[in-house]
């Protein structure tokens, strides 16, 4: 069985799932999703991270992207993508829901 | 504000995501869920990966708890840990739905 085009949106998931797989950039997500829009120097606040650190973090969240960089006044605004999100929660709903109905099946296979 | 004990259990499936930030993984875990738990032999066919690879990448699940692997007859199989990816899928419908009630609370504000 060689992997066909089928499997491609399977595997579409992954870089989402790649950027999320990091406690920092977890933490920037749940501030943007809790605040909204916010300027780096905001977003950097309490972390013990120089802002180039927090930048690069944004940027592999954007390659993904899970968010968006804006120019609003002076500084780089930077918003969450929440349908990025949805495409990764669809995913492990699938995977939840196939798990589900494969138990369905040997339950009946184990009562039959 | 320094990020306090209570963001650690935000952050715990950052490993999770990690793990499946990867689309051979993701086609591997497609696999156990579908098939059920199986041996590697099995679970290699098909990829055009060798079987140290496919183990490798089977380590890495095993690591973030996504998959566990049995002695079962002659050969190792492996089965997949459903609990774990239903706390990435948590954490995702956390976010989702705070992303919601930011829109409510911003639509209320336009109204009022």
């Amino acid at each position: 069985m060689t992997p066909g085009p089928r499997r491609v949106g399977r595997a579409e998931p992954a870089p989402i799932f790649s950027a999320l797989g990091d406690p920092t950039r977890l933490q920037l997500v749940d501030r943007l999703v809790r605040g909204g829009p916010q300027s780096i120097t905001r977003l950097s606040r309490g972390f013990p991270y120089t802002r180039q650190a927090i930048t690069k973090h944004l940027r592999v969240l954007e390659d993904a992207g899970l968010v968006r960089g804006m120019r609003r006044g002076r500084e780089r605004h930077w918003k969450l993508e929440a349908t990025r999100i949805d495409v990764a929660r669809r995913y492990l709903d699938h995977v939840s829901s196939q798990w589900d109905a494969a138990l369905d099946r040997l339950k009946r296979f184990v009562e039959e």
